[in-house]
């Protein structure tokens, strides 16, 4: 035969042959129902869990997101006869509307602070003569450097700081902004899957300008309305508003975003949820959580020509919109992998059978026998006389 | 046999015998193509899809990143001859160079507000006369608490409030900073893949300081320049500046690593993408977007005795620098999961190739019996002579 | 036979019948070994690698997480001899806690600036003569707008500027705020495995009140102490403190939650790393990276009736706190998924093995007929005659 016919016979013999494995038919009751249950039982599981539950045809992605916040609401004060009003550029941490922000709900003030020497706090730093306060030195949570020189009306060292220093022993109670409870907070929000191409944004099909002038976000009721009530917020998250203003604390909104895309995009709309992120409200062993948030910020300006500041020490509301977000959709890969391992686990079925049926049952050596051929010299003998027979 | 004999036996047997499924070769032209171009489609899905294309011989990770953002640029305004400039500390929200910031580009400045009674802004609250006005309660939207005094010139109520009372009925057209549009960003980001070890910067090969000095972001010409002309974002954005810079809007940049560490590491480079995230340019329900982008800011001053503040509405464009990353690196196990996969899938495809032949053929039940051995009586006895000769 | 019957018969046949495939079973010791062998580092493979290294058995998940920063501490500067301090309304942006945040350690300050005219900084703008200056225009790094007159003391152009501009030529050396170094940032964290419903805090358990007081973080005796000495950031980060004070840098740190859930969730504990993210201590390429971190704040007050503003060109330590999470937990997906791949492996060593014995063995012949049975027309007799034999 010359080399071109060897390949077309070789290939021709490769695409009209066709090769399937050769199988005993075994009829035995028991074993026939215990295999064809564990059979049932693998291909119930890869249909109803892997494809149904777990839906493993299709592929997943989570989105990169952007959030927008704004509060509206005026706040008012009466301190010893002293009314003011609080609007959202005095209450807001940062201005400029970011996802992580903090509202204020009670604050100790400092009025006219300037830089000079005065006694520490009592507390931060006692003494009774001058020796016991290292000048130029500083304690770890004191307000400035040491003078060295211990003032014994106070008790206390003086220190070089902004003077008269805070006091913060005493938290306002009950918080001085408690009529935080009804600002409202608006949230825009986006989201982009990017191996699916698909953007959205909370302001679903529905929830247009009009609707959103009149709406408050109610689980129940109005649950796609991006405008939230503080008090709703506290309350949802499992906090108390007036435990919670008073020392501060931290409230995580999570908007989710589980979306389906095999259904019409129009389902995929955001879950909004609550909870407690630090001082959680159901954490029973107090002594473990650091509980409040509080943060101390400064206006600065000139009185004559003297440097002066108004410290405040703000007791307010953290609020971290997080977006968590998972889009899946039909794609062939896992669709395959999920049949291909399905038929992986199929042939463990075949295996846990065979022991069974090798080793277990009375009559294993009669189905040993049955499945295997052995390549013995007996054997060899009567194989190679068919082969010579055949040939 | 001793113990230890049989057990030496065992392992022998099991270590010297191999066993193979038996096969049935099946010489039919028809089902032979059909089954070989069956099989051949499943490898070529697995060596063309599963592999090449999707890569699944990688295993991926995503990064953890850094970004920190820096504006240049001077802007100028003449408001009815009042000349002023903005530099960088005035027109950055906030001012530390955060990957999420905003850039003012308009605004609505009200000077010298004062805590005291003054009209609401006409429209908020209305009313003829003063039981039309609760005195203190509170309007959502409104500026202050209402003092129960109706203002008959004003036909609203008074308010206690910064006085005076902001008016934004007006946004100043054209926006009053167009300048902003020769503005430069320049980002420093920098990732880490903590699965593979590998942090780059997007500062990569070849982008040094005297680079850095002269160049300027392009798509097309310097894909990898770091330095951004804000008017060059909004445009790749699809906005057009003039309508953005007046009401605001949202921008997010997105800084994409899509790496292969397979190859060089010098190739795993950033692209830059811009898109709008609110108020989409390419948005048709205009009634279903929030439009704009502003927030309110105050700066505090001394006035004599008198605290006063300078609040601005600011509108802006706020910019969100988002990374995204993906490195995807040769990996044993994926590599070892898709190969297996193919296998069961490859099961797959003997199994319907089984299904033509037992059913579908005109010859069905001539293959059958070549593919099956049954366990009937008759077979028992013969086997069971063939057995009993064997041993 | 009725219809029913026929169903019943068909399915009793389902039941209780079991294919199993006939096998070869080839006594050959060298094909036994090889075999065996690759069966054995298949099952050693996935045993070992996918199951208890890599952990295939169980479904991962990254959390959503939530930070808050705090630093306490005292700054001093004395400047030609004025003293003063710096708290943490003082060196701290934004001052709210967020968790990426700037810890001022240098500065030019610049005082007193109002809008007017004034000459550019030198090297900015330099001129001989009014036609330098082209009025109206900016330079892109520059201060401010040309008013188009050329000042010849200076030999730079004038400029709408706040004036006197800022001069950041020379930046202060040592840095003003050496004392940061003492400076203490406490990390507060809470996280969640929203697939697992796990929420843990990074005050773990024996993390309380009366421990984080007194505690200082070290990797080695305090590992979990939540409370970081800067200086330690520093150090622990590669940098030396003197050289990052005095241009600025950012440092990440990780806290990594890297938890198997299927032991006790108190083994789900953070690790805390420190690294430098852009200027990295051991990059090499000065000219690559672009060094240092600085940004501008200005504060502003009423000057008698005028506008000024006391610029800050702020040095510091850029910290942003990166929260990387990956929980694990057993799942009977990804198990069987990896049983079912595992399986399929099995198949490719079978596949190599009967390689060797049909194409590599002297006797692959004899084994080649063992395995295979032919539908040739003479076998198809013979197999015709046991059929009709039988039936």
């Amino acid at each position: 035969m010359t080399m071109k016919s060897q390949i077309s016979s070789a290939l021709s013999d490769f695409f009209f042959e066709y090769e399937t494995p050769r199988q005993v038919l075994v009829r035995n009751r028991r074993v026939g129902v215990v295999c064809r249950l564990i059979q049932l039982g693998v291909l119930a599981y890869i249909i109803g869990w892997v494809f149904i539950y777990e839906k493993g045809y299709q592929s997943s992605d989570t989105a990169v997101s952007s959030v927008f916040s704004k509060m509206k609401g005026v706040g008012y004060t009466n301190v010893n006869g002293a009314e003011r009003v609080w609007d959202v550029a005095d209450y807001v941490f940062p201005p400029q509307g970011d996802s992580s922000f903090v509202v204020m709900t009670n604050y100790i003030i400092t009025e006219g602070q300037k830089m000079g020497t005065c006694p520490e706090l009592q507390g931060k730093a006692n003494c009774t003569k001058d020796a016991d306060c290292e000048g130029g030195s500083f304690k770890r949570t004191g307000h400035g450097q040491l003078t060295g020189v211990c003032v014994p009306a106070n008790k206390t060292c003086e220190v070089l700081a902004w003077c008269p220093v805070e006091n913060d022993h005493n938290i306002p109670d009950p918080p001085l902004l408690m009529s935080a409870e009804n600002y409202t907070l608006f949230i825009k929000n986006s989201v982009t899957f990017p191996l699916f191409q698909v953007t959205r944004s909370n302001l679903v099909e529905g929830i247009d300008s009009s609707y959103i002038r009149k709406c408050l976000h109610d689980p129940e009721k109005a649950p796609l309305c991006p405008i939230f009530k503080l008090g709703d917020i506290v309350k949802l998250s499992g906090f108390n508003f007036e435990t919670i203003a008073k020392e501060g604390g931290a409230i995580g909104i999570v908007v989710d975003w589980t979306c389906n895309l095999d259904v019409d995009i129009k389902h995929c709309k955001p879950k909004y949820n609550f909870h407690g992120l630090y001082g959680n409200p159901g954490e029973t062993d107090k002594a473990r959580a650091s509980v409040g948030y509080n943060f101390r910020y400064a206006k600065h300006y000139l009185d004559g020509s003297v440097q002066k500041r108004t410290l405040l020490k703000v007791f307010g509301i953290r609020i971290d919109i997080i977006v968590q977000s998972l889009a899946r959709k039909f794609d062939i890969i896992p669709t395959l992998t999920a049949i291909g391992s399905g038929v992986g686990i199929f042939g463990v079925a075949t295996v846990v059978c065979d022991l069974v049926l090798l080793y277990l049952l009375p009559k294993r050596e009669f189905y040993k026998n049955m499945k295997f051929k052995y390549t013995d010299t007996q054997a060899q003998v009567s194989s190679t006389i068919a082969y010579e027979l055949r040939t």
